[in-house]
């Protein structure tokens, strides 16, 4: 089988991703395993099924521990399962999924299953599963097909083999980059006929689902969770907040007290670092190109510069704009001895490292994801994760954040699978506000928050339902 | 003449304004003027020109003063003067405006003027006028009617001889409340086949407008400036952050630091109080309906509460939710003694103040704004501004904002007024964002900022225009 | 009687206090008073009892709501009081006291006069007596001798007639500013024999005892209470943290948000007045002279200048070093238009303001308080209460910081009053860390605060008390 | 040779800080090095000199690329070195040491050495060191013997062979944990008749100083690094505002938005853990024993409470008080599930582990220095570094603590060496605060800071040395 070309590029798109993911769970897989490739393997569950591919039924009960792990940081999932008791709003759902395999994806996957789905599933890249998760699952009961160092070909044979069974055919899909989509577009077009909707939670992946819808090639409804409110904030602002400190020190070990810092961007990543550093007692100066944006960081207190005009001064330089080339060669030249130069954006071109690669610069590996790049006259910059996302690289996704992304794909698909003929058509959505309200609503307990409840005089007076919505459909 | 019923009830919805200017004018304005009414006064400047009513002409030399300070505090309109001295955007434009009649209102009809507008101008309140300035405009040749001290009658009578002259017809509106706007509708309908637009600044005024579509019997396009996203953020989130400082000082003296609040919505307005108060070393509790700003309120560092399980200890109840009954007589009934109450919020109903108009209850006054309320036991509540909106009573709004307003006033009018037909229909709309953008680029010099510029290759990778607009409409 | 003229000067050095208190009671006390000077009337109290000399007896029930407001804020004197019901620590107490005479003082007074001891009281300022409340105390059987707006002349009668009465003699002394002390050491030194100790609360007072004390002239124990660590804590760190920006809004409406600010000082003022102007979004500048001082201002997150690198650009100046001309005319006359000018320090030279007064220099009174001070060129500087402290003249001090002040002075009478002979000596003491403590202690229940005890075995480990003292006395 | 017993003890103590520097050190060492113990292996350096004992000379390339990298961030010590190029105020001193051997320990002895002095070196934690620093020196010519990983019997045997040495005596000893010092007094009390003082930097080693000195034992002067004002607010204040997060970051990556915290303690190390941790949006509570410091909360905006009042709701809990059993089993049985316990105080006695050590409770080691304690019914608590520091063992100590602690190191060896007989007895002194403000003026170019200098006319005003000090010795 050949991996089609235009495929292999999408998914080097969502590299930084499997770093962070290897990161975390570096210490829960052991490296002791056999050399056998798991497609070469016969192995069967303890109820002797064997429809799954993954490296060693063996580690289940690891994988099982991991997974109760993750299942106390995940309540509003845990709280769909108890409402579904009653019901199943996903009795004859047959999802077929393709995302990261952890710990998080299986107590996802879990919840499907206990709202009446069936399930098969893929990973989404060849370094992300967690073996023991998957043998976990596959002891459960599910198929499986993943495991950390997949090849290219292994990638594109397991997202076949969740997808090509004879007497199965999925009707919903839950995409994590669109490989698993665009799989299916190419080889079983047909399928699509069947398929209610899909649901897909990267940028990369929702970008093309536009495309599709753009050239009138989407042939079902399609719900964007990327763009949720309570994804993005919490992605971006308020976590944010928390990974540029965790990844500059993990890296560095930097002091950020008295630090001059100079943030590219004052959008909500902006926000976030800034806030954080600030907080910390570092000086920080922010660059922005949006006037309004930059009033912002004026109310809220930073120095709108230009970056020519602070960058022989400051320590630390973060970019954090979605745009390439934002810190290029003049500036890097201009850097004082020692600053540390990262990136918190969307992509891995705001920093222009290839311009750092020429003759008469030396690059010193000191540390995992941290190179000095030494000057011929002896000055180091030290570059954190070769340019790319830094929070990715460098730091872990809380499992908070994973679980509001997991709780809206579970909502997604309870949305798209039972909504009436003609609610949606061909076409990309964000998922209705009041289910966005509700995915918060489901994840105040963790904090002990309690909601007040419009009487119904109140909500007559502003002429609101008492369940919600409370905002238009663009707060933010 | 007879004032209309409908109207004099929309007028006293704007009342909480009026004593936030009264307080910031009171100084300036003196008390020692005759007891005439300006309406049987015959004066003239010092062109011989008389078309105006005003209190006393010869206050024009204050209040120049006045104005010029405001000038230096308002750059952004200065700006738009020196560019207009090439072109003259608003060449032939017939401005009728009603306002408050302050400094800053003097800055915004001297650059309409020299953008190449005539005005005729009134007050949109009866008592906000400051006298002097009024002189000033009448001196350098604007038709003002407008003094402080008005009777309803006069209120009218001022709007009425804007608007009914011959040989002069107006062809825009500028109007805050929508008083000018309605005694057009009901006096002289016909005008409006001259008017080329609308330009409404309060929410009461918007509202209308919107009502005025709905029905069907908008007839010319209006533009909200209220919702514009530099407006509400200034106004709500970075304006209240000062102001509840402001006016809970003013009022009370009250130490902030290590004093328990609970502050009743986190809108934009219950963010900026939270984080103010926070930042003074309170302890800030937060209720909400929302789940969506329940989050965001927990992530932040409040506790989200129902406001039953913190009202026997709290310090301090701050309302900011526009609805109505938020704080009931039986949460007033358990609030511990010395506790005080005031509204940030959009209305005077989120505090049930009527309820505690009852016998058993005894009102003192103990300083402007701020009574004592007394329960029999000897319990006292501190009430400021009777639950109207403290911001507005007890604390002023600064410049900085009033600039923000004006300016995109006036670059709505320049918009309505050079708009190509069809652009705008008979509707109710938010200004472009780029203008939006443009506004608050007029801003940043007074920060000293220095916004940063896409070079060609940026843009075209982000698909924007080098010159915005930079975020979608629906960015805040 | 003639006034020394060695004294004069030194009231004049509390100047600036009366400013505040001034405004605080503005609004409470009539002017519609006769002229008659109280020296020249005869009053009595509803018992018959004439040995006061206030404004008007009548006006004692005003005076005595106040004083009843004032008792709710000041919980700590009122739990004294009710320790005091058992045992009378200050039973045969005869005090003499010269402190500003307001509600808070009242307070103070009759606490003093629960715990036993008798009173006899003159204003320390001519002019911050808040008549009613020396009415109510004259009423409540109090021996008051002052009014507001007395005469240097009469300033000095009332004092004599406070320590010059047959057949009484104090023997204890609570000064604010060292007159009364001085009085007694210039007209009657043999009284001296009879008192046990001197108690004084302000900067120049304790300065001048101090003095007597290096000249070998203390002859008895004295009580420094303004540099106890709560007191310095509050008055200096907590309270300028909330009266910088209390005391700039007041006075001049500024909008902190975005704007440039240099504090020149960080010890605890100046670390207050950054902390709130960082917080509501100001960048701030910081310069210092202690290079300790400097590196904590440094890690807190302030870019730390000399005055000439930032004067040009900053929106607001800020003096909080205690030193003397700081900001000289150089440097006003560098400053940009408009730039707000003030100070925070503990003395009126920090500015130079004599420099500012020169021909060709113009001064514009704006408000009370506030000068523009009009360079040749248009160019206007913003100079608040000319040059003094600006948290005295133009904000109040929260009851909270008086009570904490007016507990140490009670506790320091009982200590000096109840002490075991050569517990003290002829020289300055600080009150015991212990008593500091306590005065602590008292006041967290105003914080619903609770404090944990030491288990024995926990006491034994540190090696310390169970009930304190806690640290070092040197901890601050 | 056999090891005193109650030497054994004492360095038991500094357990918690190897750690912390085996982690930070970890990446740098190789590990494939030979068995064979350094005390039988004969090396020498590339001149000739053998008078070390090391791991493995060999590494002294890699070694002095490390110490390279360190100078950078010691910019102070590299100033003493420059100012030290004219005279050589150490001239004559052999300086016999005993702390952590690292990059930063061998910027000191080079600095030592570039200032006169002769050094010899042995570790003071078993543990700690970097062999290729070691090695650097070594080949640079220090007398050196230490390696990572000695035995007990090792590290006495590495003590004696740096002072037992014929024709060589020390006259200066710089220790870290007194071991040193004791072996010294133990073995070779003669020794200080030639000794000119003793340096110490650990809390250990000042506690053991002070007992020598009340016991009347302390034959030389000695100085108290570890309490000099620029140490103990970089230690406590700056430095723990940053380790609490890194420290809990990287063991838990748990996400601190929203997340209830009860620090107990509120000394510096509290205050800065409740700073942090409050500026990343978690809601914290304090506990604490000192009325002083409990106000102090109040007024910083914590909520004070006794440890039971919260013990059920929090998600961290946080030990800064230096006391024991803060935490004690009845409060860890009550905790909820998941919730996560460490120390940042003093001791490793504040949490009582020892109490969780019971048959009935499982521990399960998740990651390095986290275990999950796990109750019957299956509650688990998160329990970090089994209660030692966290802010030593699972973060680093910024590089620019350790440059303050090694400048007043270096700056306290030539008080000591320079002063005038007479100046220092027998007994533990602070270095002058002129010393300190000299510490703190040789950080300020690492923030670019200028500090600004007094006129002779200010300094007499202020009755101040232009040069210092500039505080009263208690200022922190």
């Amino acid at each position: 089988m050949t991996v089609p070309t235009d495929l292999s590029v999408s998914r080097s798109l969502s590299f930084p991703l499997f770093l962070s993911l290897l990161l975390t769970s570096a210490s829960y897989t052991d490296s002791s395993d056999d050399e056998t490739s798991p497609r070469d393997k016969q192995q069967k569950n303890s109820k002797g099924n064997g429809d799954f591919c993954i490296k060693n039924i063996k580690q289940a009960d690891f994988g099982r521990r991991e997974i109760e792990i993750a299942e106390q940081e995940m309540p509003a999932l845990m709280a769909l399962r108890k409402r579904a008791q009653g019901e199943k709003p996903l009795a004859g759902a047959k999802v077929v999924g393709c995302t990261h395999i952890t710990a998080q994806t299986a107590v996802l996957m879990e919840t499907l299953s206990a709202l009446g789905a069936q399930c098969r599933w893929a990973a989404c890249n060849i370094y992300s599963t967690q073996n023991e998760v998957a043998a976990a699952l596959a002891e459960g009961g599910f198929s499986v097909f993943a495991w950390k160092g997949e090849s290219e070909d292994d990638f594109w044979w397991c997202i076949d083999r969740c997808v090509n069974l004879e007497g199965w055919q999925p009707n919903m899909i839950l995409d994590d980059g669109g490989d698993l989509t665009h799989w299916i577009y190419k080889k079983y077009p047909n399928m699509f006929k069947k398929i209610k909707g899909i649901v897909e939670e990267s940028v990369t992946g929702v970008h093309r689902l536009y495309q599709l819808s753009k050239a009138g090639k989407l042939c079902v409804p399609a719900m964007n969770v990327n763009d949720s409110v309570t994804k993005q904030k919490f992605d971006n602002l308020y976590c944010c907040r928390e990974s540029i400190l965790d990844g500059l020190k993990r890296t560095t070990d930097v002091m950020f007290g008295g630090k001059q810092v100079v943030v590219c961007g004052y959008g909500e990543v902006g926000k976030g670092c800034c806030a954080a550093l600030k907080a910390m007692g570092s000086i920080v100066y922010v660059t922005e190109i949006d006037p309004i944006c930059a009033l912002q960081a004026c109310m809220d207190g930073f120095r709108l510069v230009k970056l020519n005009e602070v960058i022989r001064q400051v320590d630390i330089v973060i970019t954090c704009t979605g745009n390439k080339n934002v810190v290029v060669r003049e500036y890097l030249d201009r850097m004082k001895n020692g600053c540390i130069v990262c990136n918190m954006g969307h992509s891995n071109t705001e920093i222009d490292v290839a311009s750092l690669r020429t003759p008469e610069l030396t690059w010193e590996r000191v540390r995992s994801q941290v190179d000095h790049v030494i000057w011929p006259d002896g000055k180091r910059i030290v570059l954190l994760a070769e340019g790319r996302l830094l929070n990715l690289s460098c730091s872990t996704v809380p499992t908070f954040v994973l679980s509001i992304t997991a709780t809206t794909q579970a909502l997604a698909l309870i949305e798209l699978y039972n909504a009436p003929e003609g609610r949606y058509k061909q076409d990309v959505y964000l998922l209705p506000k009041k289910m966005d309200e509700y995915v918060a609503s489901l994840h105040l307990p963790t904090f002990d928050a309690h909601l007040t409840e419009l009487s119904d005089e109140q909500a007559k007076y502003l002429g609101l339902n008492k369940n919600g919505p409370f905002k238009p459909n663009y707060y933010r």
